[in-house]
């Protein structure tokens, strides 16, 4: 029997600072009805899809960040969307700032949740890969202060049976890291999603920054490839608050190949068929990981975090 | 000042059944001498470049199996290539199937090997990936006998210190494994070389195999960037004994760009000027490990050999 999920990627064009939850979750609700009309079961929103992307500001004032942060999922301004994806019929993922109260301190996550199509959720992730830096950066027209106002992830990388397969999360630069989708691909996972902020100017080099679109496609179509996997990555994007992010939102199937794209720096659903068995050639034959997988050969991944090169000689 | 090498990838064509390795050598000779002319100081030669790719026979006949291999090298038909690359001042790397006696058995490895502008063997690698089978799988035009032929290397994924760099080495099959580079990444490689030979219908089927192109690149342009190091991979390629293989040898930079690319599917050189340097704002950026690496997560990558997919629910 086949196992076919029609997915939809729910780009997002900008979120000003001054917009609030009830605006952006009509945004989410909005491309979710769109994403359903067009045949859609599932829906992948973005990374921090509730907010704008906070962390390009130094925030001093502890109430002021804290507002950027949920303390409870759904809570009253997200329910609507639990509401809508549970009449509706459609899953999600959707990225956004966690805290919660643990040992008598706050923790701060960038966490991702997936939702299955009666409006419960099924899985949570929190992002192992922080950007950026902790203390501000001279000279930087926008931070990017994520080590500042996250911890790095204490979930691991999860996989969830969900949508008739094996489904999977990360979000943002993770996706830019093989081990990623390799500890996921370890499990099985079929289905990758993942939101995005990536600004142009986030290296603060031009050589680099300049490559971001085709730095953005070269990373998840790799993981796709190698791990058997659909991919499906969700940008934030367009020119929020001065910042300049990239689009190019995508649905990567297991071969490599990108079979959606989106064009605009808006809001932007773009859809796909997505055959979970497709990766199954991958799998069995150059990707069998139990036949060609050497692991004795890669234990400086988990023995070593920085490089270290061989002496000078 | 300054760390670049002038490199060069020397694409081959077909090397028929009935070539000797002295026309074999002769053939990488005046490769070698072109490479130089056009400013060459290193030369990557392809997999198993003495011979044609026999592992895609079933051969019985032990003699015959044996006359692949090298038992020395430098032997008596390869040494004129040591002989040249010493009087041009050119580094080289080769891949050769190699025999080795050792505790009273034959040892049988897919090995390449790193030799400096004075003629020496600097570094040695034995190809850890082994694809294809043990056993001739029917209805195949061509075999793919990899794993009858050869054991996985015994030496890990070693880097070396040469041409003023960090240099590394892989084999053909090792460049679609993400932890071949990211194990040399680990030790600071700044330039992996690798031959390949890789046949239009390895994998049996026809919806993966027309993706051969777009995979060998996708899979070398990823490891570059995700570690900031310099790629050069060449090909053996054209039809060789009925057997049609993939060319498109390129020399691939930290950005993950590829800045030379070969045209035909024969003998070809391709140069680049190699800035060493150039990886470097990534390592120190993006991909500072020290800083974003999160080892502790990535322990399934070593532990578990095979994909374990979660319990159907």
């Amino acid at each position: 029997m086949a196992r076919i999920i029609h997915a939809a990627a729910a780009q997002m064009g900008p979120i000003a600072k001054s917009e609030t939850r009830k605006d952006t979750v009509r945004r989410l609700i909005a491309m979710m009805r769109e994403a359903k009309g067009r045949g859609a079961e599932l829906v992948v929103f973005t990374e921090l899809a509730l907010t704008t992307f906070f962390p390009r500001w130094l925030i001093e004032d502890e109430a002021e960040l804290d507002s950027y942060y949920e303390k409870e999922m759904p809570g009253p301004e997200t329910q609507p969307l639990f509401d809508e994806a549970k009449k509706l019929g459609v899953g999600f993922y959707v990225s956004y700032a966690e805290l919660v109260q643990e040992g008598g301190r706050k923790r701060r996550f960038n966490t991702s949740i997936l939702v299955d199509r009666s409006g419960n959720i099924i899985g949570k992730y929190r992002k192992v890969h922080l950007p950026g830096h902790v203390e501000p950066q001279p000279g930087r027209t926008h931070q990017h202060l994520e080590k500042r106002y996250f911890e790095p992830g204490d979930l691991g990388f999860p996989v969830f049976r969900g949508f008739g397969g094996v489904m999977g999360m990360c979000i943002c630069n993770d996706r830019r890291w093989p081990e990623t989708y390799r500890v996921m691909g370890l499990q099985g996972v079929e289905m990758v999603m993942l939101g995005y902020n990536t600004p142009y100017d986030h290296t603060g080099h031009k050589d680099i920054d300049s490559l971001t679109q085709f730095h953005n496609h070269l990373s998840m179509q790799a993981g796709a490839y190698q791990n058997s996997t659909w991919v499906i990555g969700t940008a934030k994007c367009g020119v929020e608050e001065g910042s300049n992010m990239v689009g190019q939102s995508a649905i990567i199937a297991p071969s490599g190949e990108i079979v959606a794209q989106a064009v605009s720096l808006d809001d932007e659903i773009i859809t796909a068929r997505c055959d979970l068995d497709l990766g199954k050639r991958y799998r069995e034959t150059i990707f069998n990981f139990a036949k060609h997988r050497e692991p004795e050969t890669y234990r400086l991944i988990v023995e070593r975090k920085g490089a270290v090169p061989p002496p000078e000689v």
